[in-house]
């Protein structure tokens, strides 16, 4: 039960018809894309996957879909989110029936408990499956709550976890992290979600990335990785710069914060970008349009982006 | 569609087996007990009932019991916790199927997106149902989002909300909620949630409590209602008092915080009054064990409470 | 060393002329028409007396000043408020020799280092001066640290500290503290912070309140403090409703939060009634103006206030 | 009015006697012994100056003792940490008078405002003087207030400050300021004060560092500039690599958080080294002792640094 998912893994956007249902075509020419540029995995129903979003039943429709479009080409991990235990659980049995290569879950949320229900909650889910378990530190999603990196390398060491995916905006913490986990007998596999600061995260020793902005510019991010494979610092850098800019459409949206912000740009970009069919976004969440949608495609167009 | 839900309404928590299923016996006992003691409504899946913990087939089971038992006695709310809207609105549907009298609904949380998107979440849901909607207002439970009062006034105004649940922690908001609401056309139903300081609720003009202790000692609870609804407001602040001592029940555990330390305190406390079978808690939470059950026990003793 | 400082103690905001100097002449007619209305103490240079906007020798001047004006008729409180205990002790000793009847002081802030490190600067405190001391629990302005209940005990019992002004906006825990402070030996006086809820404070057993819209309205508070020691719980709530009206006043301000909406909109009423000169706040903070004004005046009109 | 502070700009300790007085000898040890590494300026009464913590008149003995001691070799940054304007433009006076090359200024804290009031914080500070101005972006001090990237890009183009001390803790937000300045034409020297993670920072483009740690071994930080500027990204991040794991000195204190475990392990480890007289703290914070001194002793040991 090790992960060896490593490089860079997509939290991939969840394309919608106008009438905001699951559109399984865009998702497919999304998916391919990113599978083309070479990507190394493939995060589905992440937070900018829109499991928040996104019934029981559209969730299962949407990870069958993605596993059957990706087709063994990389492996597929499952985000599994929600509240507590049991809920989780649920979503932890569907990834499992549809073949998941691995599931990725936060902290419990919503009711609060303290560290010791954290690493309980972490414990509950290895006792319950085989799959590898990615820990999702995503401190804004979950009420604050930050994962401890004591609390994840003793998760590690005991077999309990085999990843992580950063996104606590804590690149100090991630250090203290990287650097401890080289030390360590059970390796995790460290994934930061930071799209703009990849390349200090791979100055920190980090595993992968798990850039939304790859659902964009998937090719970028795969020469990025290479070029750290290859010790060309440079490349990483300059690769980062060109992606850092890329990444201000997230600042195109008028009064828009977070989610809508964020996704709402990235859908934004791929249906400018002729990959997805529209930019909706689900209830009760407004779509960018008019002036904002000028301003992502200026931005993609300065930065060598355009429709093929 | 608008509210007359006023009075002491608790929000009724979830007996579980030693096994971790529904307990519905202990329930009906529980239920029971709180109608006898002359509860004005019961709020079933809140914050305290679990819903968090609680997969959606469970939910059902454990509302349709509630009404069941009930039986019309006084009104029920359910609670439709969930992240966001489509998620939310599979709650609304079972609680419309099985005759719930209102639905209490948070500020969607996970995924988040400012102010517009709380607003037009709460609209979404008027749109979609004709139950009366209770804003829940638990900022601790959802990254912080405080209902601005302002935002709750218009709500109200335009028909969208019927009442609130104030469990924001935030006495001046209140304050400034009652008296706007005073004026307002279209009056909400104003309830606190902060079982300790229900007097000075009452001070301010709320419409009603929704005292997580009063699962323990729903009768104190009527019993300064009443005394509020005569304008004996010494009798009032004595009650008050009575049960702010109560409350130190949930400080009993040790190393425990946040909702294990709240409910777990009132079903140990159930559990020795012989209401419920056990005082079991949901997976990874665990249950008051030894000492702490005994100073439960004191605390209960001093206050008049015993096994019946 | 005990404190039997109760009753209503305003806050008291410091005058400025138009070049931004203490105006003395103002101050004294404030003071005095407060004393006048019958209030039990005056609290120098609090938040609300701009502590942190001033130099040490203008904080000296404003503090000799306050306390000749009021020429012993009430105890004054002297805010020592600053970062760390080597510059809260050079107040201190300005206090001592000014003949200051208490000091205010808040929980170190800055730099921060845990509640054990806050219990030891009250008890360095208390080792350095033998005034009693208020320890001033305003998580706002520091950092978010509240101080805990039981530490406030300890510390009471202790011989630490004589009282405490919670301007924390957390009524549970006040209660719990009201309900603690019974039972101890060595009792505080416990004193609100939070004007529109004085109501519910009195309700809890509070000792008195710190009220800043005590500035504007000194007599609507006296009333209130002696319907309360009278029982008349009524006329308490009566009052509180009327006060809570008044205190919107401090949302007359366009695009100005905290401080200056606050204490702007208590000088801008006291100019228009005539007590002080301007209503001049101090660098960088704008006053109100225009239409900010006249919303301030109408409010004031409404609630029967007006310039003498 | 242009800074072309750049490099390693230690934010410098203030060694004090056992009686809690500021100890000169081993301040002008620890500086020069910082200047002989070859740092490219010192920040003096930053929060690791105790600036917090340290009345007037202290300061300016500090400050003075710094210049003498540093004597033109490289610019000398003035903290002039206070709560707002008036109390900060005494020290900026007191900076002018000594003769330091630029000041240090806070987002004000303690009394609340809005983005407004810190932007017209830091014009009227410009107003007032000649010296070049660095912001100080340190939320985690001063109530949690972020200055954003927009606010300094304004502020730099219009010449009201010439740099930045980010310790924020947020890299996404860094490096969207980096991008932003290179842009500029105002630009400002950007320096990161997160000491383990200064590669990353480097990444990002900074302009340098402000590292703690740079007390407790100044040779590390400037080899690693050297290589940063000689473009040997390999040894920038193994340099980092040996920072970091020396940075877990602040780990080593038990029950002691932020301030006290931070500048307490700096000065522990600098006494060891024999550069400073005691570890010595000042009120109410504790210094480290007996295990917690063996603790540090062994970081230092692996990571090959020793008394000389």
């Amino acid at each position: 039960m090790s992960s060896t998912i490593t490089g860079v893994v997509p939290p991939v956007i969840t394309p919608l018809t106008e009438d905001r249902r699951y559109d399984e075509a865009s998702s497919e020419r999304n998916i391919n894309r990113m599978l083309e540029a070479g990507v190394h995995g493939l995060f589905i129903l992440g937070s900018s996957g829109e499991a928040a979003f996104t019934a029981d039943a559209e969730r299962e429709q949407i990870l069958e879909s993605a596993i059957r479009i990706t087709a063994g080409r990389v492996p597929v991990l499952a985000g599994v989110i929600d509240t507590q235990y049991a809920r989780v659980l649920q979503h932890v049995r569907v990834a499992e029936k549809l073949g998941a290569d691995a599931i990725v879950a936060t902290a419990p949320f919503y009711a609060l408990g303290g560290v010791d229900q954290v690493e309980e909650h972490f414990r509950a889910l290895r006792r319950a499956t085989d799959l590898p378990i990615f820990a999702y530190d995503i401190p804004v999603c979950v009420n604050g709550v930050k994962l401890p990196p004591a609390l994840l390398l003793r998760l590690a060491e005991d077999g309990v976890i085999q990843g992580v995916k950063d996104s606590s905006g804590d690149d100090v913490s991630f250090r203290a992290l990287t650097l401890a986990n080289r030390k360590a007998t059970n390796k995790m596999s460290l994934l930061t979600g930071h799209e703009v600061v990849v390349d200090g995260a791979y100055m920190s020793g980090a595993d992968g990335s798990v850039p939304g902005l790859g659902n964009v510019d998937p090719a970028g991010y795969v020469r990025q990785w290479n070029a750290y494979q290859a010790g060309d610092w440079n490349a990483v850098r300059a690769e980062q710069d060109r992606l850092a800019d890329l990444m201000t459409i997230v600042g195109a949206a008028q009064n828009l914060v977070g989610y809508g912000a964020g996704v709402g740009a990235f859908k934004t970009a791929l249906n400018l970008l002729g990959v997805i069919e529209t930019n909706q976004m689900p209830e009760p969440v407004r779509r960018l349009a008019g002036a904002e949608i000028d301003a992502v495609a200026e931005i993609l167009d300065r930065n060598g982006l355009q429709a093929s």
